[in-house]
């Protein structure tokens, strides 16, 4: 038995029937040229001849009827029905990409089974070309999304010659507890999740943040550091609205190399090009739909940080407030003013220590979470509209059993007052973003991908 | 607007993560010989470019978030979103009825949304043979299963050369207001749910009802009419057990006229004859789990009748307990016991006034209610252990543009304390079987479905 820490459990706390706190991963397979028509059916036979379940995968919560239980723990489930949470799909014709994004869709706005070990994965056939996909799901209290990107990426292998490779979850853990993973070094981005974690565990310290944000609200009454985004100016929109129990999911993948090129040109990170790629999506979308608010839409972006009193420790979660400059129309305008945005919130958290970055970013989400209350949500205003995180991943092609992951999407959790949540990490030489928003408040969300892709082209052009 | 009658209502209160008042339909189809390959997606097509959605189909709750709103309404919705309710799906190779079972069972296990029309229609490709399969499940405040078999069946032709007859929820209803349609007649049987609908709307006239009860009592503690099956019978068994969220679906599909041979032979009724099948299915399939209690399981036979008060009006809902003679090995024996049964508990039905046989059925179905209380069921000794209704449907063959309705399975609710619900109808010459389950209370529910089949062997070999 173990108890849940405070951080595991708040993801319990919110769970309902339209917020849903699973994260999951979109994996499409190219097979092998010598693969078998039923090599799908034959994992499967795999699966019920009885394969092992190694923690977190075989742990349950100890009171599912009462999940707000203080005493909430995690017990081994001693009987897992494995047919249950590994299970068979299949895509109606043409088994194209839109296709895909139906069924994921779907899968991702149903709720967890809390009887069971919170996960499943489904075995997706029919996609083209002979192709098939993997979707797995994890609730967050059990494992968070980064962890389960690690151990999905650990079921796989570099080498599409090795065939017997267990499945993720018969592969037992480098340490013992679930979570007990966390990212040793995370130098280009964090999730959201890991920054909401830190201010759980961590709510003290209000000394030097008291006094970072005093400094913050200062200078923006003063009209001096207009760059430097407060928790005051996010203006409303459609993005802060509530949510329905529905999901709507897009993936856009991009060369990081061209990534690459347009943060050299611009002369900021990576981090600052996905910002842009986001801002200039969002703004031809909410453009369209008549909706782009005058101010510049803000983005809350978990960030790693070395605080001033860690030494030798890695970084710290962070997160920083930056300003998308959706207001500006000129593309190259528009990644300028995110890189001052940015710069000027990094040099704010690393002046500070550990304690008072969390005590920081606790303040600075706090109305966000005063938005997960049903009754809130859409009222109060927002201190950022939208969440984007930014994980490194896989550096190397990975196969599994000879079929080669062409891409690693992940989705993520959207929740009353935050429709939209953007996700992306690097795979492979590639940069695989994940839309994961509410299919009612954000209609036609695929076209955000569909945007995020121009504005690669307009961001080159714009820079050349 | 249209305010929710007590008895639809009824179905929003017992609603949780595990128990789901919906009901759904299950319907195989064989395309004509001249079925274009894409004929499914052509179908969807016709779907997007807006289809009418006419009541109910059209219907939501006016308050979703409070379900249990005294002041609960139907309100029309202005924008459907049919690409919501109508969905594509398709089966894993091979396609079998073992893989169709599988998806079916996992969609009933998932609730309707509230914040629209609470109804989903599931168009399944990849079955063998090219064939396919329409899953349609409603919620019970919506419309009755009864009322919903009523409405697909006339959205479809007993003529194979009809190509452009609109999908169900776009036929006008005949009459205004959904759950207006009640059964005019309904000779064989009836609906579980019409009669918790019954006892809800008219919760008075205790007198006859208590002098009734009073006999059934008096007659059982002087050890008298044996056949006669109490209230206080009903044996604990793996059947009255709390469920999960998880369903499993087993179907059955036998010839009317080797029912019709058995019912003549043994003196039954049609009715008598599908206990007896019932009877012998759970038999077998409680010995193998080496669950078979010592006495006779006691199913819930919803069955119309004519009061002694009724001139003319057709008939009443009511209900009779029958003794399923589980305990007794001959098949022969079995089904005269069963018809015993059966036949004394509609001679005291029959004696009773409308209202009165409303209270009757009130008093047997109490402690059933009173499990649906999570806290309760498991602990309350059952009234009766299963509930089986069996409904005349259809009597001809039925077609969708041209594709062949080969069998329309009725699924149903299992909630707290029944874990099972055996639901029949006939359909142009058979007897389509339904068995709906809780996954984790009852392994191997599929079991059920085959030693049902085999139990009209060993009748027929019996009554030889």
């Amino acid at each position: 038995m173990k108890r849940l820490s405070p951080s595991d459990a708040m993801f319990l706390y919110g769970e309902s029937r339209e917020q849903m706190f699973h994260v999951a991963a979109m994996m499409p397979f190219t097979p092998p040229p010598d693969a078998k028509p039923d090599h799908l059916r034959d994992l499967m036979d795999e699966i019920r001849a009885g394969a092992e379940v190694h923690r977190p995968w075989n742990m349950k919560l100890k009171s599912p009827d009462f999940l707000f239980n203080p005493m909430q723990a995690w017990v081994e489930d001693p009987e897992i029905d494995l047919e249950y949470h590994l299970r068979r799909s299949a895509l109606p014709s043409p088994g194209d990409e839109r296709e895909l994004g139906i069924l994921v869709s779907r899968l991702h706005g149903y709720h967890v089974d809390f009887h069971r070990p919170p996960w499943e994965a489904h075995l997706i056939e029919g996609l083209e070309g002979g192709r098939f996909a993997l979707y797995v799901k994890v609730h967050h209290s059990l494992v968070d999304g980064f962890s389960a990107m690690r151990i999905l990426a650990r079921a796989l292998s570099t080498d599409p010659s090795e065939r017997d490779r267990p499945l993720f979850f018969s592969i037992p853990p480098p340490q013992r507890a679930p979570r007990a993973e966390q990212p040793e070094e995370d130098p280009a981005g964090a999730q959201y999740a890991a920054v909401l974690a830190a201010v759980r565990e961590q709510y003290s310290a209000a000394k030097m943040a008291g006094r970072a944000l005093k400094r913050v609200l200062d200078s923006s009454r003063a009209g001096g550091d207009h760059e430097l985004v407060t928790p005051r100016q996010a203006p409303k929109s459609i993005l802060n609205a509530r949510i329905s129990q529905s999901r709507r999911f897009a993936t856009q993948r991009l060369e990081l190399s061209r990534l690459k090129a347009v943060a050299k040109a611009a002369d900021g990170t990576m981090n600052d090009v996905v910002l842009a790629l986001c801002a200039g999506s969002l703004r031809s979308y909410l453009l369209e739909l008549n909706a782009l608010p005058d101010a510049p839409l803000i983005a809350m972006v978990p960030v790693a940080v070395r605080a001033k009193d860690d030494i030798g420790e890695g970084n710290s979660v962070g997160a920083i407030l930056a300003s998308l400059a959706t207001h500006v129309e000129d593309p190259g305008d528009r990644i300028a003013e995110i890189i001052q945005s940015t710069r000027h919130a990094k040099q704010q958290l690393q002046g500070m220590s550990k304690a008072a970055i969390i005590q920081y970013i606790a303040l600075l989400i706090a109305p966000s979470m005063l938005q997960m209350i049903p009754q809130a949500a859409g009222h109060v205003r927002p201190t950022f509209n939208v969440v984007i995180s930014n994980v490194p991943g896989p550096e190397d092609s990975l196969y599994f059993r000879g079929a080669r992951l062409e891409a690693l999407y992940p989705m993520s959790i959207p929740v009353h007052g935050q429709a939209l949540n953007i996700t992306c990490n690097s795979y492979a030489g590639t940069m695989c973003f994940g839309f994961t928003g509410c299919r009612d408040t954000l209609p036609h969300l695929q076209r955000l991908a569909v945007y995020c892709g121009e504005a690669l082209d307009d961001l080159e052009r714009a820079l050349r």
